[in-house]
This record gives structure tokens, sequence and C-alpha cells, in this order.
């Protein structure tokens, strides 16, 4: 059985140290089997009866001991090299592995001194494992040393490469699973090398474990011949080590050789870049690790093949309480481990193996960049009143929002480019969503070749684009894991590419936040621009404004959703969101060049409550209105504004409140979330019986599912993106999902009771507008100049 | 200038040939240029003022000339070898390209007469392009011969392969931009090639079009060496041929030739491999193409280089209402292409350049299988009644709904396996998901390497599973849209990663219906299983119900939702999902053992009606209930009965009606979905005026979204998933959510007036009763047997 002590080998490790290390080896896999598996009698003291195994047996055994096999090697190289080394477990649900070895290593009792490092302990390590109440079958939140809890699989490397960025010290090992290698993030995020600068950022060393299969079939990268995987991973940049077999102690030697040599290169790699060398963008190492599925668990299984197939997926044995024969192969499995011989009589591990492990903050469960809240450091934020367009007189000044946005943007690149702690990722959208001064201050991250010509590349650039919003999400996601901070804009269309992402990061921050020793780190901010309303080169692919509906389903403490209607909120928005901790903000503005509403004090005070009354747009002179114009977003709100003229001018009798919504979380009840409005604030915004026409930037019925519950509901009418779109004019866009003023006009007579004739005549009017204006734009391809130039104040 | 007769260049071509292609590429050019910015003077025939260009310049130059460089050497190869092809521009925002490209082949003014092949016609084609009324920016499906919008980016390769699977006739050449290699759905597709059978499926053949820009960035493949490019392509398992250059005349020949190789490549695999050949997997052929982007358009704009660079990437000229000089320089851009050359008097193709296109359906805008309607065959259904699970009371049986579900689809498959025409795709989780019966009459798709021992792999397998949910998806749709049938079984949690992807093609099926010549084609089926609440080995990162959430924003007349509560009722669902057009429909339905309900005859009348009433569990005997007691999901319908068998007992003169939701559409009011409920059923199944207690199995808020105009919305009280949840037991997951039987007999005791002491009584037995399951959960590690077991009638 493969778990006996190994005969001695050739290779860098002494054969005391090969039985030691294959000794610790033999603990993890222990420990792992035995979270599977055992209620009780941790340390097989007693024969084994039905009775101490668990009643559902849950887990993934496959992949674990090749986690186990690379922790252990990465802990002598640690120790060897003293090295700051993070472990990104790919196949996350291999959980066992890094609960285990923390548990070997002291980390994991130090965080839960209830799971204390003696046989006690290891009877509660193995009881809650996939057990109520106890911890998930993952890498989770509550494992230490874990910043990828690998549920979802692809975002390994992109996570991995994220942490080193700025961190010259730090290495991120990436176990990349043959099975997650298969899905499209993962296989771009490969080029992550062209963005790694070996002078400034640290070091990524991916491990392909080929195990050869996923849940029921083979994997691809297994069944390709070795030399087109070669040739693969050398195409993607890097230089391939091959350690191949099932012999421990072959694979021992084999192992330590390799990372030796693979450190080795590393460091000359550095050495060279630090040394001020040429800058070319090297061939990095990896190392691609083919061994058995499920190694050293049972070979056979009811006269199948288990060990090295896909049946070892799962729990290799699932018949424990119905079949003896099982409970006497699993007994056999876990005795075959030898447990005597390393753990002593009170189950601690034995002092020799201890000494295995790294020491402090250097075990991998330890390393405080895999809390990074433990390293975050504040951002030095300038004054965003600074940035303030001016606005005399609502609606006089025009700007383009993001383009504001990018002023204040670079500035607070510039504060921190010292402190190497911020970055701005974009799907090759920055300069297109117009927050292009951040090139006055640095470039573009590049290490593949640079042409004359070429538009801010450079090594040391901190604004990052790739035309993959995966690898965007990924890097931005490991960059703040590990205490840093960041801003991601993005098509608003296309950031549905990451919805899964979102969600696991979001799930991520909800259980931290139930984790005691997890420390706060910096939120994750969307900028969506270049959004639904806008799209005017591109048409009805691009028009997608449901990232939202996706976010609001997410826990209340943990998302946020802004959609300032001008620049200055929009810089007040920013500025809140890079000062908060453990969110996902979105924030949602336009890039094109709009009516500025609101001065940077009067942006403060809106901001700052999240909803209010524009008192200079109503008419209802602070008493009760007839109807309530409420908008959210910038094209609503120009819309809506629009509208209060038309009726200004065409019904002037009418009372007409103007509310503007930033803060699209305010529109919840209290209860729901912590930004919501109490019924009796949102009863007197909204009245308890007047109409209310929203004008929405997004899918119409959000703005219901969020207010169902509030007083005046039933008066709510609701006009936003009703998926109606093409390549057309802006006004057009409106006008398509009827969100436009003049639409908006005819909704407010229709239901405001008692306006009589008068309104009857205006609401033709207004017919009448609008097919003129889109007989125009037909004609002559454009929006009227009087829609394009309207101000407040004046007819639309 | 480049627009320049090339100078005669060694090659396959002869001068007189070349100098006629070249004519070709030059009026496709013009076309595509002219599209852009001309409203009037087609011809050219006086001297261009700004009065003559749109007064808004949009679309996507930069990629253009290189497609239309492609379609012209298409054509040729098509007619050399009357071939069977189609085009798939995965840059499809050079939608210019392909209709210039059809508009001179003749198949767009079959399709749009009134954009007939004439100088007016001409005049149309200019003026519609991305003009308010007329044709989006993009390969739409209004485009002749499109199957791929190529809007969003990442998915032209997995089309391609869908459309070739089973076609052994048809190639796809599939155009794949620099910027969409970056992506990481594109990365992973390339492996498609592990799935294409030569005997039995056609071939793709990949253009990797390296123009070198983005919007604003370098493309990373172009700033690999060619070196390492080459390797990567190889590790994908191409042979790739590079043509490079900018030298029109060279890069004709250079094309004509590689096209000839190329295709004599493709010929000898398929002969080999149809002659009975080993059946090992040939490296394919494939083509690098590296060209300038903006290729023959103006090299300097404002003294900055254009051509060859990302300057080049929409409008290279965008000044022309301002600057004069760039309204000449676009006459002159124009003219280089000697329109006058090019088309006669009455603006149409002169007849030796029209000649160069292949003729009838052989044209690319004309070929069937981008439309694949009119190629579309029924599929052989299988009575689904046959597998019905009996059920003579309800919940006497147990069963696996997938399960169940796998034996029909068995049957689908068996039926179909000679028109062949029908493929299950799954991200390794067909067996998973428990429809393992496929593999007693077809395999798993899969040329890589086999070992012995692998299960069912096979080179004509009709089960398609890859680790990646984007290819996957990619995979059916090409499947779909070449008029073939597909079903696709995916975690429920999980299908989030493909939510841009259901987006893109939910838009396709609106735009199609609205295109007349497009005929319906087979809708897209997803089964979501291993669904929220029961992720048994998986917890908190496997729980997502939210999909649900992002398909109903899209257009009513393309959706779908069922939630079948048992086996019978999947049955039913399953057959019509299969038998229905132009659909995205999704089926929620678990893989656990479950009770079973209804008997196929009432399977089939409930599920018809979409809604109903569940007599047997009412108490109400058909007059008005105190509490109505709804359920979707069939989790939640679980839950509900216990709770109405609670009820019953502890509150027996409660009168309970029991309403189960299949359709989830029918609860949104008629005018919003066809499915839907009139106002009158819908009252009368649930009130006017009595409480509400709606479980249903994912987020909660949906039910508030779909129903809030509904009479009774205001006493209406919905539970679901709130995003809580780890790796426990099935129960412990309900409790967790507040969804379970007794909670809800608590909810309903809380909402109806008047139940006085009893109720109390019994609410607090609830209480109790429900924290002794948690205690027992936390101790034994799984639910009580009573809860496990618990049949209709017993006591819960």
């Amino acid at each position: 059985m493969s778990a006996n002590t190994p005969a001695p080998a050739p290779g860098p490790l002494a054969p005391d140290e090969l039985a030691r290390m294959d000794a610790y080896w033999r603990a993890a896999n222990y420990l792992s089997v035995g979270q599977i598996y055992l209620l009780d009698n941790p340390l097989l003291r007693e024969p084994l009866r039905a009775g101490h195994v668990k009643p559902r047996l849950l887990g993934h055994w496959g992949t674990t001991p090749g986690l186990n096999f690379l922790y252990l090697h990465l802990n002598r190289i640690i120790r060897a090299r003293d090295l700051d080394l993070i472990f990104i477990a790919g196949p996350g649900h291999g959980g066992p592995a890094l609960t285990a070895n923390t548990w070997l290593e002291g980390s994991y009792s130090e965080l839960y001194p209830d799971v204390s490092a003696d046989a006690e302990g290891m009877r509660r390590l193995f009881k809650q494992f996939s057990f109520p109440g106890g911890v998930g079958s993952h890498a989770t939140p509550e494992t230490p040393g874990s910043i990828h809890e690998g549920g979802e699989l692809g975002y390994a490397l992109s996570h991995a490469f994220g942490a080193v960025f700025d961190n010259p010290g730090l290495v991120a090992c990436c176990v990349v699973g043959d099975g997650e290698a298969e899905t499209g993030p993962l296989a771009t995020a490969w080029h992550s090398n062209k963005f790694l600068n070996p002078a400034t950022d640290g070091a990524v060393l991916p491990i392909l474990h080929l195990n050869g299969y996923k849940i029921a079939n083979p994997t691809l990268l297994a069944r390709i011949p070795e030399a087109e995987l070669e040739s693969l991973l050398r195409g993607y940049g890097y230089a391939p080590r091959f350690v191949s077999g099932d012999d421990p102690a072959l694979m021992h030697q084999a192992m330590a050789a390799t990372l030796d040599a693979v450190f080795d290169e590393i460091a000359a790699i550095q050495a060279a870049a630090r040394g001020g060398g040429a800058g070319a963008r090297p061939p990095w190492p990896m190392i691609v690790l083919r061994s058995p599925k499920g190694w050293t668990g049972p070979k056979v299984v009811d006269g199948l093949p288990a060990e090295g197939t896909w049946r070892s997926h799962q729990v290799p044995l699932s018949g424990i309480h119905t079949n003896p024969e099982h409970l006497a192969q699993l007994e056999q499995w876990l005795a075959g481990y030898r447990p005597g011989e390393l753990f002593d009589a009170e189950g601690r591990l034995r002092p020799e193996l201890a000494a295995l492990a790294p020491a402090g903050a250097r075990r991998m469960g330890a390393n405080p960049q895999a809390n990074g809240g433990l390293l975050l450091r504040k951002l030095r934020l300038p004054d965003f009143r600074d940035h303030a367009v001016e606005v005399t007189v609502p609606g006089a000044a025009e700007a383009e929002s993001t383009r504001v946005l990018g002023g204040w943007l670079r500035e607070v690149m510039r504060r921190n480019l010292e402190s190497r702690n911020f970055r701005v990722m974009g799907p090759d959208e920055t300069a297109s969503n117009r927050l292009g001064a951040l090139f006055e201050v640095t470039g573009r991250s590049w290490m593949a070749e640079r042409l004359p010509g070429d538009d801010h590349l450079a090594a040391d650039g901190r604004v990052m684009e790739i035309l993959s919003e995966h690898t965007c999400q990924g890097w931005l996601e490991g960059y703040l894991l590990t205490g840093r901070h960041g801003f991601f804009s993005c098509y608003e269309a296309f950031i549905h590419i990451v919805d899964s992402m979102f969600n696991q990061h979001a799930k991520w921050l909800k259980v931290s936040k139930e984790v005691p020793w997890r420390r706060p780190i910096a939120s994750l901010t969307y900028l969506l621009t270049s959004h639904v309303w806008r799209q005017d080169h591109n048409g009805f692919s691009h028009q997608d404004p449901g990232f939202i509906d996706l976010v609001v389903n997410k826990k209340a403490d943990t998302i946020r959703v802004y959609l300032p209607p001008d620049a200055n909120c929009l810089l007040y928005v920013a500025d809140r969101c890079l000062r908060s901790r453990d969110f996902i903000n979105v924030i949602v503005a336009g890039k094109q060049p709009e009516p500025q509403w609101l001065s940077m004090e009067a942006a403060i005070n809106h901001c700052s409550a999240g909803i209010g009354i524009w008192e200079w747009a109503s008419s209802d002179r602070g008493g009760e209105p007839d109807v309530v114009l409420a908008a959210a977003g910038d094209v609503p709100t120009l819309e809506v504004l629009a509208a209060a003229q038309l009726l200004r001018e065409h019904l002037p009798e009418l009372r007409v409140r103007v509310v503007n919504v930033v803060d699209l979380m305010t529109l919840q009840p209290r209860e729901e979330h912590p930004s919501g409005l109490t019924d009796r604030d949102f009863d007197s915004l909204f009245t308890t019986d007047r109409p209310i026409l929203f004008a929405y930037h997004g899918y119409p019925w959000l703005i219901h599912r969020l207010t169902y519950r509030r007083t005046n509901h039933r008066n709510l009418h609701v006009r936003g993106y009703k998926e109606e779109g093409t390549t057309t004019t802006p006004f057009d866009m409106v006008v398509r999902n009827d969100l436009d003023r003049f639409h908006l006009v005819g909704d407010v007579i229709d239901r405001v009771p008692g306006l009589g004739v008068r309104a009857a005549y205006v609401k033709q009017l207004m017919r009448d507008k609008r097919t003129g204006h889109r007989e125009y734009i037909a004609r002559h391809g454009e929006d009227l100049p009087e829609v394009r130039n309207w101000r407040w104040g004046e007819t639309p």
C-alpha cells in the first residue's frame, strides 16, 4: 500500500527527512479521511464501529492527497528559504486538506482554540467538517490562510496574480485542478503573466495538478499528449516542469528537486529584474503534477478501481452504515497511515514531524496576506470637492460625469503611487469610459512586446486592461483580499459576464463578516458606464441594466447601489465607496456630456441622505403635491426634469414634487437594508396617496420589488428599460421605452384625477411632439437640437 | 495607396483573377465605408459635401477590411470546391462587412428587396446602417448568413463547433478577433476540437485575425513572439498557417494558397476518418491572419497614424462636419477604391466581379444552415406517459425526478439517433444529475485519448461534457441555430456563469422573431438541478437560485420558467419544452429521492394549466378558504404539504387551500406574459382578501415582483431562499431560511385573524418542534427520520 514508509530514493531529501516528510503527509491524509468519515474514535484507539462514522458522508477525497502533498513540500521550501508564501487551492473542495494542514502547523488551533492540537481537538476537527453547525467542505473564509474558496471553478489563477501585484516579497502558489483548467476564466488567466512585473510584483507559481478526472469524466489536459500540453503551457508563456508518478518516495524526491529548481529560477528572474535588468518578460516556471486521483485511497471498491479514477472524486467508500466490508476497508485505509507513529499519547503531532512546518507568520495558515484586512492601509484620498463642476444654476453647466471622476481618480492614484496599493481595472475601456486622466500619472500595465506609438503602456502601469472581465474581476478580488484597494470600470451590459464571480465574492464577504478573526477589507467598487441608454455605437447587444437586479439578491449588509445623477454626485459617491469596507458597491453613471444639476454643496447634502426632494424643480412649494415625479439614474433624471418643466408650463396649477434617488437601497424598508428609509420618511417623500411616476435607469419592476411594502405602493407607476433597443439616437432610446419626457407628462395626466379638458389637450400635444421628434430622428438620424441642448428653465 | 490595383505577385491566382478579386475587395471596402459615412451620393458621382454625410458617425471600421478580405477568399474557395460553408464573424461589430458582401453576392437584396442591387439600393444600404429605424452595427439576426451577432465577445468558436456537429458536409469558417481571443470563453473553446469527430461532424476553420489592437490597447496575442503563439495554438491541437502582411497582391496570393492547402488538409482528414480510418484526433488546420487594423483606410489623421493602429477601431475620420480636411480625406479615401470601375451606370456590381461570388444557396448569405429553422425537423418524441411514476395516493411513491426524466431522455435520444439531431450538454454533470440512462443508448463525445476503465467515452457520443458552462452553452446555441435540438442540464448555482450568454441569446431570439425570413428554431431548454436546497456536499458557494430573476427580465414572449413539483410533472414539462420553438425554457427540478404527488393524469391536468388548487391537500372543500398555502418548486411543495397536514391536525377547523405553481409566469398579469392568469382567475385561486403564504424555490421577492398588481397582493407573504446556507442537512436548509413546515404553520397562525388561544398553543408547539429538530440535527448530523420519511397523511 502506498501509505507505507517509502524506500529511500535518490534526490535532495536525505533518507531521514524523506521518512519524516512522508510521515507528515500520512498525517495530513489521515486527518483528511478522518474529517470525511469520523464522528469519534479519532485516533483509532478502538476497533472502528459504524457508530464512529458520520451518518452522512460528504466531501471530496479525490483531490485531497495531492493538495496535502503540495502543502507539505511548500512547507519545506518556505522553511528552507524563509519564503513569504500563500497557498491557493484551486480545487477548494479539497477543503479537508487545508484544515488538516493548518491544524498540523498549529495555525488552526490558534484561531479556533476549541479545536485544540490534541485528541479532543482532533475529534472536533473531524466532526465539524460538513456537519450541521460546523465548517463547509471548501476552502471557505473560515479556513485559515485561504483567500480562495474554490467552490465555483475558474478563478484560482487570477486570484493568485491579484494577490502578488505590488507584493514583491510574496509568492502565491496556485494549484490549478485539471477540471478547473477546462473553464474559460482559467484558460485565459494564464496570460496574466503579461501583466506581472518581476521588479515590483511578487511571483505566482502555478501547479497544474493533473489527477486525470472530474466527477465522471477524464480531464482534457490529462488526455492530450504531454508534448501538446507542454506546447500549450509554453505558448501561455511558462516553462513547465513535470512531476509524474505514484510512488511516494520517488515523488517526494522529484517534487523537492523541482521546487528547489523552480525557486532558484524565480529568484534569478527577480534578481535580474530588480538589479535594473532589461525588463523583458521571462518564461515563468511552473509545475505540472501528475498524480493519481484519490492517491493512497482504496485501490478497489466493490470490485471496481477507485484510486486513480473518477470514482475517487467524492467519498470512495460510501456504504459504511450498510456494508460491513466498506467499514472494514475504511478501518484498513485509516490504519494504513499508522496514526500511532504520527501522534503521541495526547493526540498531538509528534515533535519531529511538527518541526517540518514553518513557524509563526510563515505558516501558510497564518500568513497575514491571506487575511488582508490586517495589512490594509487607508487610501490617501484627495478632497473630491476640488474636482467639483461649478453649477450656479441647475442644468447650466454640462459635463461628462466619468471624465470629471477621472480627474479625481488621477489624484487618488497620484497620492497613493508611493504606497503602491491602488489599481484600476477595466477591460480595455479606461479611456473609452473617459477615465483617461489616470494616464497622466500612471500607465497601462504591460509586459508583452511594445511598439512605437503604443499608448501609455508601462511595465509598472497601475491601470490593468485585458479584454476579459473575468480576469479583471479575479485580479481585483485577489488584490483586495490581500489588503489593497481598487476600482473596476466596465460597460454596464458586460458586467453580466462576471455575475457568478460577483455572487461568489458577495458570499465570501457575507461569511467573512461572521468569522471573528477576518479583518475588514476594502470594498469592491464597480463603475458601470457606457450604460444602456447611451450605446450609440453598439445597440441592443450592449443594452442590459440587469446587473443591479442580481446584486440586490445578495445580503443587504454587503451590497450598495448608487445612481448619481450628475458629476458632483458621482464624486461624492465614489469617495464614499473608496472609504468603505467589506461591501460590493455598484455605481451606475454615464460618460456622455450631460447637464449638471447640483452644486457640490447640494450634491453632498443630497447624496449623504441618498434620496431627497429637489425643491428647485418642484412646484409643490413645500406643501402636499398632486403628483410625485421620481428618478433614479442620470438619463431618467434628465427626462423627469424636462417633464417637470413641461408640466410647469402647460399645467401651471399642478403641484409637482420632484424626488431624486441616488442610493437605490433607500427605497427598501429599513428592516431590509441599513440604507432603507423608515416608512415615515418614505411616506413623507412619496406621500401616502398621490400618484408617483418613477423613472428608473433599469428594468422597472425592480423598483416595485424594493417598494412593495410601502404605504403608497399602489399608486406607484414605474418607467424604465423594457428591453427595447437598437443602434439609434439617445432620445429615440428613451422614447422606445416610454421613458421620455412627453410620455411621462402623459402618464401624469392619466393618473392625476380632475385635471379637466386642458390636460387632455396637453396630452395630445405631448403625443404630437413625440411623434414629431421620432419623425425628425428617422429623417435626420439625430435628435432635434432642442432635445440635445435642452436646459432647465427652457421649454423642452 | 494600398487600394491601387495590385502588381502581379507569384501564387495560385492568375493576374486577371487577382485583379478581379482585388476589385471585389475594393467594392466591399467601398460599401463598408459608405455605410459608416454616407447618407447620399452613394456612387460619388458628385463632389462629396458634408450634407452627404450622416450627422452621427457610428460603426467599427478597424476590423472590417480584414473581414471583407476573408469573405472574398472564402467565396473563391466555395466556388472552386463547391463547399457548403458558413461564415462566423467573431468581430461581429464589423457588421458593414457582412451587409456589404451579402449585398454584393445578391443575397441581401433577395431578402430585402427595397435594398436593391442598384444605386438606389446602395443609397438605402448606406443610410440604414446604425441609423434610427435601420439596422444595427453588428452581425445581428437581420444580417443574412449570420448565426453569431458578435456583440458580446467570446462565443464565436463554440458557436462554430456547435454548428458543425452532426453536419458532416458543413464547414464553419470562424474569424476570431485578437480582442475576443483574450476572453475566457474563447480561450477554452479552442479545446472543442477534442469533441469533433471528423467522420460524422463537419469542420471548423478558425482564422485568428491579428489586427493588433483593441479599443485603445494592443492585443496580447499580437504581442507575443510568433513562436510562442504557434506553440500556444499547437498546444490547443491545431496546425496553424500564418498569412502576414499589408501588400494586397502578396496577401491575396498568400491567402489563396493557404486556403487551398487548408481545404486539402480538411478533405484529407475527413477522407481518412470516413474511410473507416483510425479515428485518432488530427491536428486541425487553422490560419493566423496578421493584417493592419483599418487596412486601406486613412494612413494618417490629424497628424497621427491611423491605419495599423487602435485609432482605426471605430470611425477614423470623425470630424467631417466641422473639419473640411476630414471631409476631403473621406472623399479621397472613398475615391481611392475607384467605384467607377466597380459598379456600372445603374450602380450594379460589374458582371465580371459578380461572377466571383458563389451562386444560390452556396452564397454565405443564403446558406440555409444560417437560418436553421429552414432545416429544422421535429424531434420524434416518445410518449412521456410511458415513463410515469405510479402514484396511487399522493406522496406514497418516492422517486428521483431527474432520474425518471433520464429514462425518457434516453428514449428521445434513441428515437433520434438516426436523424442525428439531438444532443445533451452538461458540464461533467449528466451522471451526477441522474440522467445516466442516456448512456444506455449513446456515449460521451470524446476525441482525446482514451484509457481502459473510462466511462462511456465515444467518438460519436451525443452527450457533451466539458467543465465549461460557456462552451456547453455556445455549442448548444450553435447547434440550435443550425436547426437541431438539444438539452442542457446544469447545477443551478453555476448556470450564472452563462448569464450574459443567456442574455445575448434571448436578445437574438427577440430580434429574430421580428425578422420575417428567419424561421423558428428549437428552444434552448435548461434543466437546473442539484439545486439550492440540496447542496449537501458543497454548501453555500453552490446555493444560488437567482438565474430565474435574470431570465424574467427578458421579453415575455421569449422566456418560460417551470418548477415541476414531482417526476410526472417534470416529464410533462420537459416534453412541452422539447416541442417548443424560439423560447428559452428554464426547468428547475431536484435530483434527490422525494415523495411523488400526482398521477400522470393529474400531472397533465395540473401542468397544462400551469397552476392549480390541489383539492386533495386542501381543507376548504371547494368553498372560501381562511388561508391560501401556495408553493412553487419541489422542496417548497413538500414543506407546504407538511404544513397543511400539521394545520389539519392541530387546527382542523381552519379552511386551508393549497395551490401549486408549475409555470411561474402564470403569476404575472396576462398583459405582461402570455402564460399569465387573468386577474379574475388569479383572484379565484388566491382570493381577494385572505392571507396567502407562498413558499417559493428562489429569492422570495421575485414572487412580489410578479404579483404586485394582483388584487390580493397586500396579503401575500413569501418565504424562500434568503441567502442563508452552508454544508448541512436538507431540513436544516429550509429551517435556516424560514421555509420549513413549522415556520409556515406559525406564519399562518400569525396572519389568520381570530384563531384564538389554541392557535397560540399550536404556534408554541411548532417552535418547540423546530428547536427539537435543530438540536437533533446538530447532535446527529442528519435529519430526524420522521422528517426524512414523512408521507402525506402522517403527522410530520
